[in-house]
C-alpha cells in the first residue's frame, strides 16, 4: 500500500498554478490535435494525467456516439437516452446523460441528470406498472374532468370499457382481437386517470396487436370524449418496423372512422436494443416511428467500448520533449503549441494546422504550407479564407491571461450540432468517410524530425 | 420537464418497508436465476428498479470479464488493473476497480479504490516521468545510504555511469547499443535514489533494447553494490512476447556475468491493449511476462459491454404476475421464488433449481425433477448431495428476519475464486461452454404454463 504521506500530500496539493488551455466543449476533433494543453509544476500537473484523461475519454466517445445516432436516426426524429441501467455506476449515468444531450439526444430518463443539468426528461411508464394491475377493481377513483373543466365523468371506467366494445366490431379492428389483457387495460385507465394530457403507453406486455393497441385506442377514444388528445405508445419488443406501420394504419383507420384529426398522428416511440445500425435497417426497411429510446448500445458505446485519448509531456523548462514509439501512431508531437482551424471560401473546415506556441498565425488570404506531421511526401498549401485559433484558456493560473467563461449546458450543444452540420459530406460518411486532415507547420514538422533522429538510440547492424 | 412536487416525493421516499434477499457476492451465477428478490410497497420498489439494476449490471460484468482474464492468465501470474483513465468518469473507475479485485485481479492502480477499499495498490512511473528529465545535472542529491545503514555512496550516478559502461561491452550486451538514452538514465537514476527498494522501471519510452534495457542494468546493477535488490521493468509497447523472452535472455545473462543470483527472477511486467486474446496469444507463442497491467478492454468490458440484467414484477398482493413477450427469453418467471443449488458426489454444483417460495426445499438423497422453465421436453431427475439455498436476507425491512451482514471485500473476492474453481471444467471452456442448467420445479414449472396461457390473449386467424 502506500504510505499515509502521500495522501497527506495528495490533500495539500496547490492547483493554483496550472493553467489549462482547451477546444470548447462542442467542437468537431480529429486524431493528433490536442484536446487540452497544460501547464504548471511538473509534479502536480503529472497528477492531473489520470483525472484529466477519465474525465475527457469517455465524455468524448459517449457524446461522438451519440452524435453518430442523431445521424443516422436523422433531424427530424426525437431521441431519448435511455441507458442508465446499463452504465458504470450511478455518476457513470449521469455522465451518459450529460454528453448524450450535448452530442444530440434531445432528453433523457434519468431523472438525476435532469434535475442537475436542466436536461429535458421524458420516459414512459414500466411493464411492472402494467402488471401490477389485476383489474378495476383496484381503480378507487373513477371520475375524471373534462379538459375545459366543464363537467365531469364520473365513470371514466365504464365509458373506456365502452369503447373497447365499440372498435371490437369497428372496421379498424375487425378480425383482430376477440378479448384483450385485463390488467394491461386497467393499468392504461389508471394511468390516463393520473395523466391525462401525456397519456403515452407502453403496449407490449402482453400482444402488441391483439392487446396493446386496442386497450390503448379504446382509453385514447375515451379521453378524446373529454377533450383530451393521448399522445402515442412505446413498442419495446418484435419487429418495430412492421408493428409500427401496422400501428400507424390503425391510428389512421381509427381517425378516419371517428373523424379524430389527431388520431393518425399519435407518436409512435419505439426502444429495445436499439443502435446506429438497427437504426439504419428500419430507415431502410420503412416504418413509422417518431421517437427513439436508446440505451445500452449508446451509454455502453458498444460498438467502441473505448476511446484512446492520452496525455504527454511535450515541453519541459523550455526544452521539448518527444515520447517515441515503434508505432508510429504513438509517437508524440513536441513543444508547446497552438491549432488553428483553416476555412476555405465555403463554411466547412479544410485542414487543421498545429504550430509551435511562437510561431506568427496563420493569416487570411496568405498561402501557408501543411505538413503532414510523419509522412514526408504528403504537404499542401492552403490559402485560408478564416482562421479560428482552437485552444483557449479556460484556467489561467496564476498568469494574467483572460478565462473563457463555461457556456450553458445548451450552448454547448447546439454548437456540437453546429458544428456537425457544418462538415463536408464526403468526411460524415458512415462507411469509408474521407479523413480530414490534421497538419503540421514547416517548422514544426522540421523540428519533430531532428528531435526524432537526435533522441532514437543508434544500434548496430550484426 | 417534471413537477417540483415529484423531487419533493423522491426526497421523502421511505424505505423501512423494503425487504432484499440476494445471493451473496461473489457467486458464481447463471441465467433466468434472480440475483435479487426486493418484496415492498409496489411504489417504492418500481422507483428501486432502476437504481439495483443500474448497480448490479456493470458490477457483475466487469467481475465476469476480470475472472475471465484471469482464468486465461493463469493463477500464477500477477494482474493489475490500470483502467481508470477508460473508465465511465471517477465513479465507474472506482466501481471497476472494486469489483475487478472481487474478480481475481490483485492490485489497483487506482489510488483512491486502494484508499476506499484496501485494494493493494500497484504501479510503475509514467512515460512523462522519463521524458520530464534532460541530463543528470538535474539530479540535486547524489546520495543513497547502502541497504543494510552502514555507509553511504555519496555519488549513485557515477557508479551508474561506470555500470553502463561496464556493460556496454560485458559478454551480455555485446553489439546491442553503443549509446542510450540520457534522460532515460536520467530519469530511471532519479526514480532509484527515491525508491531504492522498490526499482520498477517503464522501459519503452525511446527504445527497448538499445536503451531501456541497459539503462535499467545500469541502475540496477548500481543499486545491488549497495545491497538494494531491483524490482524490474515494465514494456508497454511492441512485441511483449519477443521484447520479455529478450528481456529475460538478458537478465539471466547479467546474473551468469556478474553472479548475481536474483537477477535472472527479476519481474516482467507487460501492458499495452491487453485482452483476453492478447493473453491467449502470448501463452500460445510463449514469452516471459509475470505481471500484466491490464486497462481499456478489462473496465470498459470490450467484447461484450453491456449485461442485460432487468427487474421484473412477479407477484403483488399474492398474485402472480408474468411479462410475455414473443422473444420466450424475455418472458419473465412469476411468483415469489426460492432458489437451491444442487451439488452431486462432486464437490461441484450440477443444478439450480427455482421453486415457489411455499414449497418444500429439496432435501440430500431425495429425488427431485428438475425441468427446463420453458422447454416440455427438457427434464431429468437429481438426488443431490448437498443443497445450498441461494438467496438470503440481507435488509430484514420492518419483518423480523435475520439479516446477514456483509463480509469484508477481501472475503467476497476469496469466495469469488473458490467458486470459480469448483465448477466443473467443461462448463469453463472459453470456446462452446456447456451450459450449467438452471431449472425450475414440476410445480413452478405447471404454474408458469398455466398463467401464460390465461394471459396471453387469443387472435383469430384470418
Amino acid at each position: 500500500m502506500c504510505e499515509d504521506g502521500f495522501f497527506d500530500y495528495l490533500r495539500g496539493i496547490d492547483c493554483s498554478d496550472v493553467e489549462v488551455y482547451a477546444i470548447p466543449e462542442g467542437t468537431v476533433v480529429f486524431p493528433k490535435v490536442p484536446l487540452l494543453r497544460i501547464e504548471g509544476p511538473v509534479a502536480v500537473v503529472q497528477l492531473l494525467e489520470t483525472p484529466f484523461v477519465n474525465l475527457i475519454n469517455f465524455a468524448s466517445l459517449v457524446t461522438t456516439n451519440a452524435a453518430r445516432h442523431r445521424f443516422v436516426a436523422g433531424k427530424s426524429k426525437t431521441l431519448l437516452e435511455f441507458g442508465l441501467r446499463r452504465a458504470q455506476g450511478p455518476d457513470g449515468g449521469v455522465s451518459a446523460s450529460k454528453y448524450c444531450y450535448i452530442g444530440g439526444f434531445d432528453a433523457t430518463s434519468n431523472v438525476a441528470a435532469g434535475r442537475l443539468f436542466g436536461i429535458p426528461l421524458r420516459g414512459t411508464h414500466s411493464h411492472a406498472f402494467v402488471s401490477s394491475y389485476m383489474s378495476f377493481d383496484e381503480i378507487a377513483d373513477k371520475a375524471l374532468r373534462t379538459k375545459d373543466g366543464s363537467s365531469t365523468c364520473e365513470d371514466f371506467v365504464s365509458l373506456v370499457q365502452k369503447w373497447l366494445n365499440k372498435i371490437k366490431w369497428s372496421n379498424s379492428f375487425r378480425g383482430i382481437f376477440s378479448e384483450t389483457n385485463q390488467s394491461e387495460l386497467a393499468a392504461f385507465t389508471s394511468y390516463a386517470l393520473a395523466f391525462p394530457d401525456n397519456f403515452l403507453a407502453l403496449v407490449d406486455t402482453y400482444d402488441v396487436i391483439r392487446s396493446g393497441i386496442p386497450n390503448f385506442c379504446a382509453v385514447a377514444l375515451a379521453l378524446s370524449d373529454l377533450g383530451y388528445k393521448a399522445v402515442g405508445i412505446r413498442l419495446d419488443s418484435g419487429d418495430l418496423a412492421y408493428l409500427s406501420c401496422e400501428t400507424r394504419k390503425l391510428f389512421c383507420s381509427i381517425e378516419k372512422e371517428y373523424e379524430l384529426s389527431y388520431f393518425g398522428k399519435m407518436s409512435i416511440t419505439a426502444s429495445n436494443d436499439l443502435n446506429e445500425e438497427t437504426l439504419d435497417a428500419l430507415n431502410k426497411q420503412g416504418h413509422e416511428v417518431d421517437a427513439y429510446g436508446i440505451g445500452t448500445y449508446l451509454v455502453t458505446c458498444y460498438a467502441q467500448a473505448a476511446l484512446g485519448v492520452v496525455f504527454k509531456l511535450v515541453e519541459i523548462n523550455n526544452q521539448p520533449r518527444i515520447k517515441l514509439s515503434e508505432d508510429v501512431s504513438k509517437v508524440s508531437i513536441p513543444c508547446k503549441k497552438r491549432i488553428y482551424r483553416l476555412y476555405g471560401k465555403e463554411t466547412y473546415p479544410l485542414v487543421d494546422i498545429i504550430t509551435g506556441e511562437n510561431e506568427p498565425p496563420p493569416k487570411v488570404g496568405e498561402r501557408i504550407l501543411c505538413r503532414h506531421p510523419f509522412q514526408e511526401s504528403k504537404r499542401a498549401y492552403v490559402v485560408p479564407q478564416h482562421v479560428e485559433e482552437l485552444l483557449r484558456c479556460y484556467c489561467a493560473g496564476s498568469s494574467d491571461k483572460k478565462q473563457e467563461t463555461l457556456p450553458p449546458l445548451k450552448d454547448i450543444r447546439d454548437r456540437c450540432i453546429k458544428q456537425l452540420e457544418q462538415m463536408r459530406r464526403d468526411h460524415m460518411r458512415r462507411l469509408n468517410p474521407t479523413p480530414y486532415k490534421v497538419s503540421v507547420s514547416a517548422k514544426l514538422y522540421d523540428f519533430i524530425h531532428f528531435l526524432w533522429l537526435n533522441e532514437a538510440p543508434v544500434g548496430e547492424l550484426q
